[in-house]
């Protein structure tokens, strides 16, 4: 019998919009009590009944008392501060422990990647499943599908597509991976959290490391996110640790005809005065997880983003922020599935499930999934949680 | 643009019944599959289609591969463990910051209970609604409420039921709250959160500050929760960092016929043989807040608690952990209402008060309240957001 006792699950977006909320209402309440005398009276009647809002009982107290709520608030803000200071000492502490995970994940690279293969002690591991795998070893031997296995046994080097696996695995990330993406990934050989240096404002660096291959000539793509660990002056009150504020991409070096980020669309031209029509070709945008490397600009100079770009960068920021702190730490439970977690409806797909294998409706599942050419057929359905 | 980027936002329970509900689905399956060879075939086809979950995917690898998935395993154990220290430092820096905040929450405990008066500089505090608020001001001179606040101002202690009115803001709290646990929180002083001494084992206790009062002769009651910072055995990769396993209470020096979580009822009793009938009163358990400090026993035999003790330790832990989290580090907000989140339908509540300020519809809400004599009256509707 345990609970989860990680720092808070709210988001300060949330207290923030609701902050928002009241206020607005507020300022409603106020037009429409000094314009409607009935309203006034209805209004007084809340005061003298206990029906408030704790902000308007707040107003109700005398001024001696709201004297000393106010000099709460400025403790308040003082405990911000220092809270501030905590998260920076844990920033450093991440920093201390990410050398000390370091040796294990560089193990884990050579694994992968086939620079050395694990002793027999490195590789026990005492399955809690080991009586349902044995029935699967007894199964697969019944269908003779091991022989397929068995006869690429001897060339296999390290785990194959380990990282591109995590990628189809992960819902967040496989919506990102198109099609033409797919081989490029297959060369990503690790990814490697960085944390800024002592005394630098704090940050934190994906690092994805590529084998060579034929679509660019970088060894290692970045992307930098910035974090911020201060109470906002404005408010101060929704502060509820460091958040990233901006991240930075890096120029990916494509080969020739490579990049996948853009498309050729050819476009026609009528020239105005003579009326003779010309083809030009264009390069625009094209969907693709590589443009992660190329995020939006946040905007520096108090302007606001429009609502697309806020909710892309937002997306963006978790993105990076579950790199960081769930696929790197813990890639192969990412691998094998482990650490996919259920979504609300796991229940219903479980029994959905078993009715497939009892009846005929797998059939019209496939079926589905052959009918739309966009969605990727060698995509487990079930990996499709997270 | 901000995202939030506190640690994971999962919980390990989901985590572990995710593990358990996939683990029963897989033996499900097995006996299916051993049983009826219309539905082997079927598995087969699967096999050979892509429609795979993660973890048979990895069961078509080659052994040479399923040996390195083996070793990242361990390694990732390994993980488990350094992550176990890593979260020992972060209580370390935890208790280490207790002591920074102490010197703040002490001067709140006095203006909270009139031990000391804030300056002028200490109460200083530019609101965000300043002009707002002002308009309050002008309604507040024109339907004559105020005379009433100025009349009480000169005698007003400190911030009458600060705690008190924290418990029925938020509403984990007021849902455990009954009438005759009112008039005892009003003698609440103050509320500390205490860390377990370096090299004890990890826990916090909640101390609960109460002024001289007729209910019982504690001036502290403390509610203690022991905590695990390490991977379970049997299941390593659940673990999310320090969990609450357990929790004590503590004995409350009731005065005489003040124990308001006992009631006495009385009973008639037959003698069976000579058929005379006795009334006997006996004591029975009743709701209150108070039972708080007498929790249910973790069983550590072994011996699992049924379904609704379960639940009753778990809503304990989550009302511990959200003392310590929220209500200790931001009283004040809890007060004012600042740090109560709006839930799902907080749009509706807005839409509905509207309706309710332009037209009939209090009254009928008025009634409601006060048809159900459980329903404290004084409790602000609004204030039930959490």
């Amino acid at each position: 019998m345990n609970l989860s006792v990680n720092k808070t699950e709210e988001t300060a977006s949330d207290s923030v919009e609701a902050a928002k909320n009241a206020s607005n209402k507020k300022e409603k309440l106020a037009d429409q009590v000094m314009q409607n005398p009935q309203v006034l009276a209805a209004l007084q009647e809340r005061l003298d009944n206990t029906a408030l809002t704790p902000s308007s009982y707040i107003e109700t107290l005398p001024k001696a008392v709201k004297r000393r709520i106010d000099a709460l608030k400025q403790l308040q803000v003082k405990c911000a501060h220092i809270e501030a200071k905590f998260y920076e000492e844990v920033h450093d502490l991440e920093r201390k422990y990410a050398a000390l995970y370091q040796p294990l994940f560089d193990k884990r690279r050579e694994f992968i990647n086939g620079e050395a293969e694990p002793t027999d002690a490195e590789s026990e591991w005492h399955s809690e499943n080991e009586e349902e795998e044995k029935l699967a070893g007894d199964l697969k031997n019944a269908v003779v599908i091991e022989e397929k296995a068995e006869a690429g046994e001897t060339n296999v080097k390290g785990i194959p597509d380990f990282w591109f696996t995590i990628f189809r695995n992960v819902d967040m990330l496989s919506e990102l991976v198109q099609e033409y993406d797919e081989p490029i990934l297959k060369h990503l050989q690790d990814i490697k959290v960085k944390f800024s240096e002592p005394g630098q404002p704090m940050s934190f660096s994906l690092e994805f490391h590529f084998g060579p291959n034929d679509y660019f000539s970088n060894s290692v793509l970045t992307k930098t996110y910035k974090m911020k660990s201060e109470p906002d002056k404005t408010d101060p009150f929704s502060f509820e640790g460091p958040e990233i504020v901006d991240c930075e991409g890096c120029t990916i070096d494509w080969k020739k005809g490579k990049n996948v980020t853009v498309k050729t669309i050819k476009k026609k031209q009528k020239h105005k005065g003579r009326g003779t029509v010309r083809t030009i070709t264009k390069q625009v945008p094209n969907d693709s997880f590589f443009n992660f490397f190329s995020p939006i600009k946040v905007s520096g100079d108090g302007e606001s983003l429009d609502e697309d770009s806020e909710f892309t960068l937002a997306a963006d920021f978790e993105i990076g922020h579950f790199f960081r702190e769930r696929i790197v730490p813990r890639a192969v439970l990412y691998f094998t599935g482990e650490a996919i977690e259920d979504d609300d409806n796991f229940e219903e797909d479980e029994e959905g499930e078993e009715e497939e294998l009892e009846g005929e409706e797998e059939g019209e599942e496939e079926e589905d999934a052959e009918s739309d050419p966009k969605k990727d057929s060698s995509q487990p359905a079930e990996c499709k949680q997270q």
